[in-house]
């Protein structure tokens, strides 16, 4: 798989930390296969390698954890002395195909007040004391080179950068040291929007069905460990970049503006009831206060354009890529590469068998 | 599994409709094991012996299901020849235990009448022109006999006499038509609600996280074919009624007063993605514009209550024990009965170790 710094430090397989028994610095994956969940497999941390996970699926793997660590810990650190056969992006799925829950917090204020002046919508009364959570699908997530699959482009698709944890099980009423603590995964997320569906979805005040088309993700799942100094134990600190055609949309810093951390946001979603393993909660649109930064979404770049009384740039349009990424300080590329062109609902099947 | 009555008369276990290559009457359940899923079972026509499936989970089948049915029908008829294991209720889970997507339309107008004008709140406009749809967590659902746990009692619990129908793949843009013959299973819902925690949600526009603590589900879940007369393939003509301590709440015609049917609120779901085998539709709370068959949830009664100017009634309290069952025209139970008992969050393992 290309990345921009092969020379990755080398790095132990697994901390000493009190309490972390479970840490482990791990790359997962899910290689198609002919089922839905695909094969887990455990990749190297310069993205290189592979070798089969020490169970069938991730969504396995997240309910028995405990049990595989040892065995977790052997195989990453086989992967370190060279072992594993060659990483290929184009056979793999969403490193989560599918999940049995998906949540979502609006962490980045900024992104929220712009798109809301954008429409005149009003911001929710105090924005910063809790987070606003909304339920989504997770039936299936589209693999980091899928199509992206549209009716009609005046449905107004937009891409969003979204970084997202996945829990092992969080039981009811956790407080956020304990939630954040139950994190196994991070995942970097396009939370594709229909823009001109959404207001319509927003005026019944119900949240988001139509709205919300099949997201993707990037290839590569990674525990908390394996982020190294990227994570401090409840916010990721990574530039979190996005393209469309090849022309740089953002470089957001993922560490800055967030007015929640992860813990935070799933305790919010655990307050009346436990999270299953597996479910998957994501921070809505990265989003920087300063706009030099540049936009994880296409909303708030035209948001800015209107305000500056300029022509708004187009939504995506069948036939356009969207790429996006997230790179450490030291500039590697943290979950690898997604790259989903827009196609028409027409040529789905086309382009599936062409896979 | 006790049922009011067990004099089913004899049916043939798959129709010849034309085009129902895959239509099978089949009641499945979901058997208690060491995992997440259960073990999948299939159940005779009056509900008191089971045999185990032709695979491994209600999930499995969902995804493979015309490869089984040749041995679903082998095992129907076999079950109506009188083979099969005793059932016992105390050993099912949710014949769904847990499923990749819960989405629900509130179909029942009255329902969202008088909790909207109890509240305050206006309907949305044109509401019979499309279901109102929303996301909901589906990670787990609550076995039929399995307690409800509430941690704070000023939250407002109530009960939601809710049915929901579990589809296999239905495509992108599929009409209502086509999204009603991708219907495999009908199942019985308790989707249960905080309303005193909902209306804080409700402000914020974006749906509902923390009012919907862990759904419940009747046993049994049924396919269309095995639902005979009470199934016109959009609608379920049923009596839904529900108890809490013994006292009836409601006994509701679930073929009354639905501003959509099944089809329809599928079809809306998947208007810009496709829904994933298992996916499970929900109807929201039954309810009939005639106030004499009384409710599928204690705020319409609290509505109708405070509205006449008397004391409205509580809510939900720990220790309280709702039931819920639906009949059809002849009396018998279509889904089995759930009964399930609120408990303070202290008291969750103690309860969960007598079971």
């Amino acid at each position: 798989m290309p990345r921009p710094a092969p020379s990755r430090r080398a790095e132990p397989a697994a901390t000493s930390a009190p309490g972390a028994r479970t840490a482990v610095a791990l790359r997962l994956v899910s290689i198609r296969d002919a089922g839905r969940d695909g094969r887990l497999g455990i990749v190297s941390s310069d993205l290189a390698r592979v070798l089969r996970g020490p169970t069938d699926t991730v969504q396995r793997l997240l309910e028995e954890w405990p049990m595989h660590v040892p065995r977790l810990i052997a195989l990453a650190e086989e992967l370190e002395r060279g072992a594993g056969a060659p990483l290929d992006a184009r056979t793999l799925l969403a490193p989560v195909p599918r999940a049995y829950q998906w949540c979502e917090g609006s962490t980045y204020l900024s992104h929220m007040r712009r798109c809301r002046a954008a429409r005149g919508a009003e911001m929710p009364s105090d924005p910063d004391r809790e987070p606003a959570v909304l339920q989504g699908a997770s039936d299936r997530f589209l693999a980091p080179t899928e199509p992206i699959v549209l009716a009609q482009e005046d449905w107004g698709l937009d891409l969003e950068c979204t970084l997202a944890a996945v829990v092992g099980d969080v039981p009811q009423g956790a407080p956020a040291d304990v939630a954040a603590s139950c994190i196994r995964l991070l995942v970097l997320v396009n939370d594709l929007t229909l823009r001109g569906v959404l207001q319509a979805e927003f005026a019944k005040g119900l949240g988001f069905v139509q709205s919300k088309p099949l997201r993707a993700m990037a290839p590569v799942a990674l525990t908390p460990a394996a982020l190294g100094e990227a994570w401090d134990g409840g916010l990721l600190h990574a530039r979190v970049s996005c393209w469309v055609n090849g022309e740089p949309l953002g470089a957001l810093d993922s560490g800055r503006d967030a007015a929640f951390d992860f813990g935070q946001v799933i305790a919010h979603a655990a307050r009346t009831r436990p999270l299953a393993a597996g479910t998957i909660v994501g921070t809505g649109t990265v989003s920087n206060a300063d706009a030099s930064n540049g936009f994880g979404c296409l909303a708030e770049k035209r948001a800015m354009e209107i305000l500056q009384g300029r022509e708004p740039s187009a939504y995506l349009r069948v036939g356009d890529t969207v790429r996006i990424e997230a790179h450490d300080r030291a500039g590697s590329s943290l979950f690898g590469s997604m790259q989903n062109t827009v196609v028409d609902i027409d040529r789905r099947s086309e382009d599936a068998e062409r896979q």
